[in-house]
């Protein structure tokens, strides 16, 4: 039997422009991402909150991907909104507008079936908010996290809570300067897992991400990929590979940590490849293996003999 | 038997600013980087130009290492020197002076039996002393090369006369996007392989060096260090890896080639262990090929079976 998996983040309506084309209004949020993704393995449960202005079309389209989403609570007000512009190496961004709108007061609550998750990620929320889910989850077997900038500079001491209960902390580079003071990843990355976490990936953009656990160092790249059409999701669309890949596949050991790292990947270059959610939705098993697999094609060598 | 390989660039006397450690008038260059690191695997052949200040002690080094110096020049002024401070994150730095003193009046001259040789690398010098060094070459096996912004900026006819004739084109992602317009690393690696070079190397700092030829893309990441000392010559050292690797293995082949990637990124990541040259006086065989087996760690993945 699969494992039941939670995420618990942001559903939001994301306005992106690039240098060639704008979108406005587009589904978007971290945990749209996330559980859009995890339904290519299986089920997933979403928690968040959307406003009265949410489109019903989005719903329609998490439900039909077998996203969970009795949990997508319905406030009064207006739906998250984040408005973002990226530079012309499609890599840096700028953030030109961001709106809480009904994400200010949300609270998670989970239904007594949503406590008993097997693998829990808490997305890039409040670190009071994901404390109050690990409160209410009962006895996850894994539990990841992700953060920002903003909440380490301004919430260290419940961030660090919420971190001595994490088994993989996900943030990208910076942050694991900004949350260590240290600038050598490895060093960066070591202090990391002195807060709790025994595994930490560090997700470095279009250089992939590094994982850090007891067996040494891991580094997924980042497919190259031609045109990049809009990079928002990545991360999220990496975090729900990997964390469903490993609910669904259930390995949990250093190897399959590796190929979890791999997957999210691969599932992270084919967001890239449309806006919004757009690639997930024609996305077949068949290009995601064929993805797998140049993975191996992009970084495998026959071994060395000096 | 051995092939010949010969390499044409800059000796130079560096003097490093990191936020830790500063040293001046250090042994520099690229060719002295990559003679070096030839040295590894087998003979070197070394044409460059130092002035009357040169210190003998250096030369001693290099020519008890294998380097064959009878290219080397002796020219009346003083040697070429570069100053340079990195940055905090070890990654960015600035040019703080460049003298090129004697260098200005390079002209690279090759005796017979240098015309000879199969391997030819010619590192980052003007275009023209390049197209000389060609003109000069009889039948080499493979050249490879290296140039940078300012040749790419002022020198475009001539460099691309230079392109025309090379095998393997080494260059940074700003200078594949200066070079190509295409700020996509796939777009502008194939733009660069219709300048002339099959097999295109992009290297991007501590994200590693992308490989492009007709197989397709290969990844070869920066093996993370702790603590980097000083990262002059690493790009140097990993051209010195990878051609001395291709010249001494004759595996021309693209699994061949994939093994002088990694082969190159080993001896890069110990050339950024110390400052100048030193890390590769005291590098074992043992340990390089120990780290050549670390990046199989680094990357390997089992099958992923969707």
């Amino acid at each position: 039997m699969s494992s039941s998996l939670l995420v618990v983040g942001s559903v939001a309506l994301d306005s992106v422009e690039t240098p060639q084309e704008s979108r406005d209004d587009v589904l978007g949020g971290s945990a749209s991402f996330f559980s859009a993704v995890a339904t290519l393995l299986g089920p997933v449960r979403l928690v968040a909150v959307v406003g009265e202005d949410f489109p019903e079309q989005h719903v329609t389209f998490l439900r039909e991907r077998g996203v969970d989403l009795s949990g997508l609570q319905r406030a009064a007000g207006k739906t998250f909104r984040w408005r973002g512009r990226y530079l012309q190496d499609m890599v840096g961004r700028e953030t030109l507008e961001t709106r809480l709108n009904v994400f200010e007061q949300f609270e998670p609550r989970l239904t007594q079936d949503f406590r008993g998750s097997d693998f829990v990620f808490l997305a890039n929320i409040h670190p009071a908010l994901q404390l109050g889910v690990l409160d209410q989850v009962e006895q996850p077997t894994l539990v990841a996290c992700d953060t920002m900038n903003l909440w380490i500079e301004t919430q260290r001491p419940t961030l660090e809570q919420v971190l001595r209960r994490v088994d993989i902390l996900l943030i990208n580079d910076e942050e694991a300067v900004l949350l260590t003071k240290e600038r050598n990843l490895l060093r960066a990355a070591a202090k990391v897992r002195e807060l709790g976490p025994s595994k930490v990936i560090i997700k470095r953009g279009d250089a992939g991400a590094l994982l850090f656990d007891d067996v040494g160092t891991f580094w997924a790249p980042a497919f190259p990929i031609d045109p990049i059409i809009d990079p928002t999701g990545a991360g999220d669309s990496f975090a729900g590979g990997l964390v469903s890949f490993l609910a669904h596949g259930k390995d949990l050991s250093p190897a399959g940590l590796r190929q979890a790292m791999i997957y999210g990947a691969a599932v992270a270059s084919f967001c890239v490849e449309d806006f919004s959610l757009d690639r997930f939705r024609t996305l077949s098993r068949d290009e995601l293996a064929a993805r797998c697999r140049a993975f191996g094609d992009l970084t495998r060598f026959d071994e060395i003999k000096l």
